[in-house]
C-alpha cells in the first residue's frame, strides 16, 4: 500500500448520538483539513444513506470558529441512520452505488463513527473496494454510551453519559431525603444488553449519597426479590434510590419491560390503556406490593444528549480517536478501529490509541464483568469505580450565548 | 419596636426544593452569624415540624468551608415538610408549642424559606406571638420553581429551573433531528396551576432550536387540537418537540393527567394495569391517532434538583434574599417577605429587595399572563423572553470532587 494516496475523504456518523460524537467528528475533520494527502473533507448526511443518496457536504466551506463549537453541540450534527448494508454476496446494489459515489468524488478515505454495526459496515465496504480493485482506506471511529464495543478499554461517549448519570443520581438521592418519609426513586437508564450505564450510577455513591440497588441486564431479575430488597432498604432509610437498566430480564430471558407492553396490548382492546416504561412498571408493582410512594424516572434521550454535562476526559479522548483515525489512514493504515488503550495505576491514568482490526469489533457486545459486581449482584465493586472514575474527570469550558450553551450551526454546503 | 432586640434566630425550609434554596439558607445563616443582635443561629429540621419536635441544629458548629458548598448542594439541606398549621382560633396547640420552643431558646427571629403556604405559616406565627406579647420578628424568604408568588418580580429558584429546562429542550430538539424521520418528543414539566416553568422552554427557541408547541395550564387544552397541531408541524419538520405543563386542563377544568389516572383505577380491577404520567398519556393518544413515533419524557424531580445547572443570577439573588431578610429583621422589620424588585431596560437588568407584607403573599398564586402568549396560545411573545432571559444568566464555578459536584455535608449538631 503506497503511503501517498491522495484523494477526498468522507466522514459519517451512525447510530444513536453521544455527547461527544461531534467531538470525534471535529477531530477527524481537523486532521483531514490538515493532511496533505486529503484533498477534500466531506461529510455524509445521515451516515451511509448520505453516501447512497449523494448527500454530501463540504467541510472546507465551514467557519472554523463554528466547527470548534462541535465540542459542545449535542446530537449527531451530520444526522444519523440505522441503515444496515446487506452482505454483498447476496445483494451488491448498495455497494456498487457507494463505489460509484467514491469514484465521482475520488474518495480514497472513508471514516465511519458508530457502534458495532457501523464497524461491520466499514468492514464490508472495505472488502468490497478491495475486491473491485478500488484503493480506499476505511477506518472506524468508535462511539456508544453503552460502552459495549470490543477492542477498546472503553468507548467515546460513555464517560460523559456516566458523569451525567452519576451527577443526577446524587441530586435525586438528596432530593429523595428532603421529607421525613421520602419516595422510592426508580431511575431507568439505557443499556439493552450491557449494564455499563446503570453501573455508572454507583459513582454517585462514593461520597455517601448514591443508589441503593442497581439492576443490570447481566443478572436475571426477580420481581419478588426486588420488592423485598427495596422494602428492607426503605425500612432503614425511609427512602430508596434504585437504578435499573432498560434491558433487565427474568430468569427465562424475558425483558421485564415486556411484562408491561404485553399488558398494554391486552388493554388496548378495551380502548384507551396506556403504558409508561420499565420504571413505571416496576413503580406500580412496588406500590401495589408495599403502598410506598414511588417516583419512576426514565432518563430517556437526556442521557445521550446532555451535552451540558460533558466529561473533559471523554471529550479529549473522542477528539483524539477522530484525529488519530485520519492520521493512521493517511500514513497507510486501513480496516481498523481507533480503540483506546489505557494505563491505570494509583492516581495515574493515560489513554492512547490502539488500532484494532474491524472484524474483531463488528457484531461483538462486551458485557459488564460479573466479577465487578458485589455478592448480592445489586451493586458494583471498587474495581469498577477505579475503572470508571478517570473517564468522568473534568469539564468543558463552554461557550455561552444568552445563558445557554452555544451550539454549532453548520452551513452544510453541498459537495 | 426596639432596634436592638437580641436573641436566637431559627431558620427553616419548607415545601419542595429548588436548586438555590440552600443558597438562601446560606445567605440567612451568614447574615445571622454576622449580626450582633443574633446570639445563636439555629436551623429547624424539616421546617416547622423541627420546631414542634425540638429538632434544631446549631449553625455555629458548622465548618464555614462546608457551609459555602450550600451554593451547589441540591435539595433542602435541613429537610422539608408540608405540614400546614391550623387557624389558631380553631386549634392553638401547635402555636403554644412553638411559643414554648421560642421561649426555651430565647428565639427572637424566625425566618422561613418557602412558597405561599409558608408565607401564610409565617404570618400566623407572627400574629400569635404578638397576641401573646412575645416579641419575635418573623420574615419570609421566597422560593419556588413555579414562580407563582405574589409580591415579587420573580421567585428564587425559578431562574435555575428555567435555565435547566431551556438547555435540556435545545438538547432534546437537536437529538430529535438526528434521524430523517424523528420522534415527537413530549416533555412534561412541573406547574400545576401556573405555566411559568413550561414557558421557560421557549428560551431554547431564541437560537432557532426549541419547542414547537407549549401548553400552559392557563389555557384550556383540547386533545384533538393538540393532535392536529402536532401533525401539521410533523408534516413540515419530520419531528416535533412539545412541552406540556403537568397542570393542563380541558375546557371543563378537568386535569388531562386525570384522564390517565381514571383509566388506571378502572384497569386496576383487572390486576396489573399501570400508568405513565401525562406525557405518556398524550404520547399514547398521539400514537394511536397518527402512528407517529413518540418519546414522552417526564422531567420529574430533575427540574427542581438539577443543581449542576444553577443560574448564577438566580443564585446571587437567592443569597441576597436570605441575607437581606435577616438584615431587615435585625433593623427592626417584621412580617414581610423579601421579594424582588427589578429594573429591566434594554441590555440592563438590576434586581433589589423589596419587603412585602406577608398577608399579601400567602394563598395567592400568580398565573402566566395571557398577554404574553402568542395568538394561538401555544407559545410565548418576546415580552416573556425579555422578562426571563436575565434570570438564567451565568454559571456557578463549581467545587468538584472526583469529577462530580461536591455537596455540603453538615454536622447538624443538636442545639
Amino acid at each position: 500500500m503506497k503511503k501517498d494516496l491522495k484523494g477526498t475523504c468522507i466522514i459519517g456518523q451512525s447510530g444513536g448520538p453521544t455527547s461527544v460524537i461531534n467531538t470525534s467528528l471535529l477531530g477527524a475533520v481537523k486532521a483531514g483539513l490538515a493532511s496533505s494527502s486529503i484533498t477534500r473533507v466531506l461529510g455524509a448526511l445521515n451516515g451511509i444513506e448520505g453516501v447512497l443518496k449523494d448527500e454530501l457536504i463540504d467541510f472546507d466551506k465551514e467557519d472554523p470558529n463554528e466547527l470548534e463549537l462541535l465540542r459542545q453541540t449535542p446530537a449527531s450534527v451530520l444526522g444519523s441512520c440505522r441503515y444496515k448494508l446487506k452482505d454483498y454476496n447476496v445483494d451488491d446494489k448498495d455497494y456498487r452505488r457507494i463505489l460509484e459515489i467514491f469514484r465521482k468524488y475520488d474518495v480514497r478515505y472513508f471514516f465511519y463513527n458508530g457502534g458495532n454495526d457501523s464497524m461491520d459496515t466499514c468492514n464490508k465496504i472495505s472488502k468490497f473496494m478491495i475486491e473491485n480493485n478500488y484503493e480506499c482506506r476505511v477506518m472506524g471511529i468508535p462511539k456508544t454510551i453503552d460502552n459495549d464495543l470490543a477492542g477498546t478499554d472503553h468507548c467515546p461517549g460513555y464517560g460523559s453519559a456516566a458523569k451525567y448519570i452519576a451527577q443526577i443520581c446524587t441530586e435525586l438521592a438528596l432530593d429523595a431525603r428532603v421529607y421525613p418519609n421520602g419516595p422510592v426513586v426508580i431511575l431507568e437508564v439505557m443499556g439493552r444488553n450491557a449494564g455499563w450505564m446503570a453501573a455508572s450510577s454507583a459513582l454517585a455513591g462514593i461520597h455517601g449519597v448514591g443508589p441503593d440497588l442497581i439492576f443490570l441486564p447481566e443478572v436475571p431479575f426477580d420481581l419478588e426479590d426486588f420488592i423485598e430488597q427495596t422494602k428492607e432498604i426503605y425500612a432503614k432509610k425511609k427512602t430508596a434510590v434504585i437504578v435499573v437498566s432498560e434491558g433487565i430480564r427474568d430468569k427465562d430471558g424475558i425483558y421485564i419491560s415486556e411484562y408491561g407492553s404485553d399488558l398494554a396490548k391486552q388493554k388496548d382492546s378495551f380502548g384507551h390503556a396506556q403504558m409508561g416504561g420499565l420504571a413505571a412498571y416496576l413503580g406500580n408493582a412496588l406500590k401495589r406490593a408495599t403502598g410506598l410512594k414511588v417516583r419512576p424516572i426514565e432518563l430517556s434521550l437526556l442521557q445521550r444528549c446532555a451535552s451540558h454535562s460533558v466529561s473533559k476526559a471523554d471529550s479529549d479522548e473522542a477528539y483524539m480517536a477522530g484525529y488519530e483515525a485520519v492520521r493512521y489512514a493517511t500514513s497507510g493504515g486501513t480496516d481498523k478501529m481507533a480503540g483506546y488503550k489505557v494505563v491505570r495505576e494509583k492516581d495515574y491514568y493515560r489513554c492512547s490509541i490502539e488500532f484494532v482490526p474491524l472484524e474483531q469489533v463488528g457484531g461483538v457486545e462486551v458485557h459488564f464483568p460479573k466479577e465487578w459486581m458485589n455478592e448480592a449482584q445489586t451493586g458494583v465493586k471498587k474495581e469498577f469505580i477505579d475503572y470508571c472514575l478517570p473517564l468522568i474527570q473534568g469539564e468543558l469550558d463552554y461557550v455561552k450565548e444568552d445563558g445557554m450553551n452555544k451550539f454549532a450551526k453548520l452551513k452544510k454546503v453541498k459537495a
